[in-house]
């Protein structure tokens, strides 16, 4: 047993754990960073892509969005696709504010490569990772690396370890645990294909929901909806550009095909525990709020709560635990936000497929959107909350 | 059997029927008014009591509003009560317009007035009323009244009959009939009170929504959120009270008692049928869609149906058949927008009791009523469909 003593343990190296253990580093508090994947592996794993322009700003005067402004696309508009039409919703026209396109991959490469290469403490491929004496003043992370076992004692964990890490089990049998299904699923396609369209577009189709989100001039990502229980398996790539084409194309508006190299069911689900702190253990990210991509909220509200959970640490360092003591109540209100909007996009998405069973359903999702088009006052608060304006901090 | 023949034989003497009625007759186009009940029965009936302003003046313009105008007070602004905790929605600020408090009975005498009394055709109490040929350019309507068997001749049947009248019965198989279930009931009860605050509260809270909606200085009215399945015998008014106290009053804002002389479990369910006509058949108001009075939409819709059929009716005889093909496509657009709304609504009133099993729908419930309250632009689009501004016309 190796053991060693930091201030703060973090664990996972997403962009929750590698903001908060970069802004530790910075601000001159001790930290390790463990993760169980390599750091090649999290290097390439494509996730969540749309960062939200407070977001950005946040990580910029952190001085950790430097990358990120020079390299990222912007986004200030989708195209619903519905009966053969298209409607371009122009949400930074209304709120000033965009989304930056930058694959998940970049961000933690650029975020690894800022803390490790600057001399941060982390330890890749770990595993048997657990958590003791959590009420206590002084608890500890034990973990396997390089074939031993290791021991940090410390004065904080954050646990940013992501929905199938283990912090959000050390939470007590008290702590709510909430759980939404959506009872779809989305099948997430990559493919060698230049963009059909130079931004979003979301189909609205009797057949299912289908979006195009342009990434690179030669790789796209598509998503399809899926019924309940359907596998990859079940959507050979002649599938899948058939219902591409045909919940998304548009006359003047084709699809344009390319190999497909990914191709992965996601589970359609949000779930949220609270409190998301327990004794020394805080959590931030997936570990404590996981969203379905439906409005591209997962990697900001992780943000977010980094933000959140690095400034509080630093307070307390600076003899205020205040902020630490409501950073679980701190963090709610927007992640809530987040999963109200997602629930209500996921409507207009998803319940035009109902129509056959439940055509009250489906003409309801219909005048959701149709309202978000026609009315000034309804695009005006979906904007803010598409683009999280009011999240800005 | 006693023939006769008329223009346009108008079935119920609802809201939707007597303005249908007075307005054919102002423009000089002959009409029947049928009615199942008696004319003492319908002017005592309570129902409905909130009148959009737009609606108000669509009266007003069209010679039905004076009474309404002198006699209704205002309502510009609700309470919810939530957590004990009073928070206010001033939704005339931020729409300029109000709701006009009238009873339903109280609209319903004054039309009847303003039809009969100078000299409109209407029979009341008709029983086994049956509709014939549609399709053709003749359709009829018989029916029983006074011992005797009659029958109208007509160019068109307008069917304002309500959800339980014969109109809908005859739309074809082809009919889309979309229905959505609450899964709950209301309470709907009127007290012999005097107002306990001078407008609507809100309440959401663990055990159920409640509401209360001041009427006259002497009676108020309340409802309770119900579980399935229970009926009146299971609200003795000792319960009422007691459940009245507990989800509507919070401190320095009690809920004054008094005798309860109404107490009925309302259905909540909505219903649409499209399209709205069939041949010469034309339903408006609760004939082709019902909606639970979560946001008390129904009366206001069966006044949008009115002024559009009269005016398609109104151009037909001028030579103009162009608005009454379109009527059932120019209703439903906020027919559907009506009926998103409650939805939306209904989940912030009732999410809040499903907490216990279903933490996540409560959360994003309360998230949705925070919105509203904290986001100026969340509470301008929410305004807009509360008083239906747009609906103007």
């Amino acid at each position: 047993m190796v053991s060693t003593r930091t201030a703060v343990a973090v664990l996972g190296a997403g962009p929750a754990g590698l903001t908060v253990a970069n802004l530790l580093r910075r601000a001159g508090i001790g930290c390790v960073l463990l993760e169980r994947e390599s750091r090649a592996f999290i290097e390439q794993r494509p996730r969540a892509g749309f960062i939200e322009e407070w977001a950005v700003r946040g990580l910029e005067r952190r001085g950790l969005g430097e990358q990120l402004v020079a390299k990222a696309p912007r986004h200030e508009k989708f195209e619903f696709r519905f009966a053969g039409q298209r409607h371009v919703f122009r949400y930074g026209d209304v709120t000033g504010q965009r989304h930056f396109v930058y694959p998940q991959q970049l961000l933690v490469t650029d975020l690894v490569a800022q803390y490790v290469d600057a001399g941060g403490e982390a330890v890749f491929e770990v595993s048997d990772v657990r958590l003791h004496d959590l009420t206590s003043d002084s608890p500890a992370v034990t973990f396997r690396a390089d074939g031993g076992e290791h021991r940090i004692d410390c004065d904080f964990v954050a646990g940013c370890d992501g929905a199938r890490g283990v912090s959000a089990s050390y939470l007590p049998e008290s702590a709510v645990r909430a759980h939404h299904d959506y009872g779809i699923g989305w099948l997430a396609l990559l493919a060698e294909a230049p963009p059909s369209a130079d931004g979003v577009l979301f189909g609205i189709h009797p057949r299912g929901f289908a979006a195009h989100m342009a990434r690179t001039p030669t790789v796209t990502r598509f998503y399809l909806q899926t019924a309940p229980g359907e596998t990859e398996a079940d959507w050979p790539d002649e599938r899948v550009w058939r219902e591409l084409h045909a919940r998304l194309a548009v006359p003047g508006g084709e699809i344009v095909e390319g190999k497909l190299f990914e191709k992965r069911i996601l589970d359609m689900h949000n779930s949220v525990v609270e409190p998301m702190s327990h004794g020394r253990l805080h959590l931030a990210g997936e570990s404590a709020h996981l969203v379905a991509p439906i409005a591209a909220k997962g990697m900001n509200l992780a943000l977010h709560d980094a933000f959140l959970l690095t400034d509080a640490l630093a307070a307390y360092y600076a003899g205020d635990p205040a902020p630490l003591a409501g950073y679980s109540a701190a963090c709610l209100p927007l992640v809530w936000q987040y999963q109200e909007f997602s629930l209500w996009l996921s409507d207009i998405f998803h319940h035009t497929a109902a129509g056959a069973e439940n055509p009250f359903l489906a003409r309801v999702a219909e005048a959701r959107m149709r309202r978000l088009l026609g009315s000034p006052a309804a695009a005006a608060a979906f904007a803010e909350l598409y683009i999280g304006k009011n999240a800005d901090f």
